[in-house]
């Protein structure tokens, strides 16, 4: 079945807020095998919010829309819904009493206005707010569903997940389900590339690339009568892409990010880590430490941005300085090594680079990177060229930074590994 | 003049993103003064995008595109709007040379399909694209005007206000003219509460809110015949503001960030700056060294996430640890003051709390972080409770500190200032 979404309210037209309710209700959809295909936004405007509507009824069985329930006259969501319908707004006993008894609750008087919430469209049925004064309403109309919400995203949520989801559910035979595959250290162009033969033949399951900054994710869905026939549609291209992206597959799992697969990473090797950062500034701490319970191998980290601050804080030296100067592979790596001890850490990544605008030489243009990574006793350094302004570089080198260790610390445990089988000595 | 904007985006259908750029957008229109009725949301699909395209050339002047102009064959906006407007792509010989610079400065080379990203439509205009590989594109076709933009923010908003806004500007005959009046350390609700009789006295000029992370921004927007006449008209307002608002304002230029308002700030006053980060992890660092030419003032952060971070790079003492705990006042108060000393800094900001979701307890629940401000010799700690995720707490704390930061060497410059009068020994 087919939904679409059509948002009420001129904060939205204006900027004044962002559509998250747009974002939550399609990923709900999603879940529940709706397939989406529009999302309106519309303002307080009879005129303009009947033409949208009608449009919608016209193309989607499912109608969602949001806002404008509101007592005053500027909302107007209901009366236009009940227009298009041709039917007349009725008083709905249940929603007054409601009303009445959220009010009493606060030890506040209603407004005459406030009696317009009690208002449906005659053959609708109010959905109880637990969050707000303003109903929903669910509206069965020649095969179509329409669902009016309130606006407020504390009070459409809870209304969704609780009162119209279930309903949802009932109307579709099919399960949808997806896999996503995380993939890092490759761009998106040649990881498609790579892949291409798969995405043409798809049809179910689909397979969908993702471009997030330094990673591609890689989403495959099907559609089946049961979770177990969907997973079994999905697990053969699922590994078909492990095997074509080898290690620069982090994870499978949609809610596991970059800094949350290195965290594990560490987690599983028992190391601790730390980061010593110039031109991103705390950007990659900051990653980690967006990892619930990360403390356990991320303790410390050092913002080392002026030159007496990489010499102070992680001892970088100050003839390292002067000889190759701050933007060079050699104080990457004193870097990378002086964190790891200043911090005891068994691993360390160091950045040093022109995020710009200024700063730049034709021998050190804005964007040139070195990120130096410590392992256990041994660091590598490489150098990188990023473009954009000076967010998007520093963006760009936190995710390559990550990259980076997380690369460095599986080649080292490889070799780790080779060594205790006698193959390297 | 009457803009819609079309955002086309599988994951914008899914949910997998929230579009913030149809927000960015919609607020740079409401600044140029002109009004947006709708904003849809399409999937990569031909026939939808087509259908919604010409429903929008129809009823709009003015449409911006977001999304789909990848190197990819899901990507198909700019196919899909030259088959809209019936004119074949053709391929832009500077857009070639530019993807081919791209490619040549990061030492990769392009697969078959990046050349894609040079195809335009016949009679359009290419727009450079300084953060990606995908242009945008200018059309100008039987009085509308049509502009596709790549649809990662990060490109998208750049090319929107240095390259599109320029040429919109120059549409409408009257000038809009706005000004933005920045304000820390007040809510939202209380803060519109304070200037409603403004806001309700509004035509020309009006006056609206835009609600971000601890601040709130006041937009006065006028329309009148030279940039003169506007200015006239927004003074008043402007200096009412600033009356009502007091200190709490910290700019009112809208390229202004709080950030660079305190490293102004700091420059001015000739002081340096540390952070001593516990729960927002770097964020506050991130934040400040986000502006250019930073390093004057902030020179070293510390990134101290767990207790023997706080005790060995900031001289926390273990005592206070233990009798009080990381999350308290006294260890914030340490944070700050030992940040200051190891980096030899005039000012620092502490911060330490629990972002969760886990570690918190009854006494200590999640949310509840203390900031300390330490500034030249003095310290002051405040206590918060924030809401939200992890994420959303991190950020609201990191905002709360720079926020404080600048109230504090605000008043003790203040009372510098005093003393140097003799009113105060």
């Amino acid at each position: 079945m087919t939904v679409e979404f059509i948002c009420v309210g001129t904060e939205l037209l204006l900027g004044n807020i962002v559509n998250t309710n747009a974002a939550f209700l399609a990923e709900k959809c999603a879940e529940l095998g709706l397939s989406c295909y529009y999302q309106t936004v519309v303002g307080d405007n009879r005129e303009r919010l009947l033409a949208t509507l009608k449009t919608a009824l016209e193309r989607s069985d499912i109608v969602l829309l949001s806002g404008g329930l509101g007592p005053t006259k500027d909302d107007l969501t209901k009366e236009t819904v009940a227009e298009a319908l041709g039917v007349p707004l009725v008083e709905d006993a249940a929603s007054r009493r409601l009303i009445a008894d959220f009010f009493t609750r606060r030890g506040m008087i209603p407004t005459e206005n406030n009696w317009k919430q009690a208002l449906i469209p005659q053959g609708a049925r109010a959905i109880e707010n637990k969050n707000g004064t303003a109903p929903g309403i669910a509206i069965s109309h020649n095969g179509r569903y329409v669902f009016l919400m309130p606006g407020p995203p504390n009070e459409l949520k809870p209304m969704f997940t609780h009162s119209i989801m279930p309903f949802l559910r009932t109307l579709e035979e099919d399960v949808i389900s997806s896999v996503t595959v995380k993939i890092v250290g490759i761009g998106e162009s040649q990881a498609e590339t790579m892949v291409a033969d798969l995405m043409d033949a798809q049809s179910n399951p689909t397979l969908a690339p993702y471009a997030k900054t330094g990673e591609v994710h890689f989403r495959i869905t099907a559609k089946a009568e049961s979770e177990e026939a969907a997973a079994a549609l999905i697990a053969p291209i699922a590994d078909e892409l492990k095997a074509r992206f080898g290690e620069h597959v982090y994870t499978t799992e949609a809610e596991v990010t970059l800094e949350q697969a290195l965290t594990e990473l560490l987690m599983r090797k028992k190391l601790t880590m730390t980061a010593a950062e110039s031109c991103t500034g705390g950007m990659i701490a900051a990653r980690m430490i967006n990892v619930p319970g990360v403390s356990e191998v991320f303790k410390a980290g050092f913002v080392t941005y002026a030159n007496e601050a990489k010499t102070k804080l992680v001892g970088v030296k100050d003839e390292t300085l002067r000889a190759y100067g701050a933007v060079s592979s050699q104080t990457a790596e004193e870097m990378a090594r002086g964190a790891a001890k200043a911090a005891e850490a068994d691993v360390a990544v160091a950045v040093t680079g022109i995020a710009g605008p200024d700063g730049g030489t034709v021998e050190k243009p804005v964007g040139l990177v070195y990120i130096g990574c410590y392992v256990c006793g041994r660091v590598w350094v490489k150098e990188y060229h990023f473009g954009g302004n000076r967010m998007k570089i520093r963006e760009s080198v936190t995710a390559a930074a990550l990259v980076q260790l997380r690369k460095r610390i599986l080649e080292y445990q490889a070799k780790e590994g080779e060594k205790k089988d006698g193959r390297e000595q």
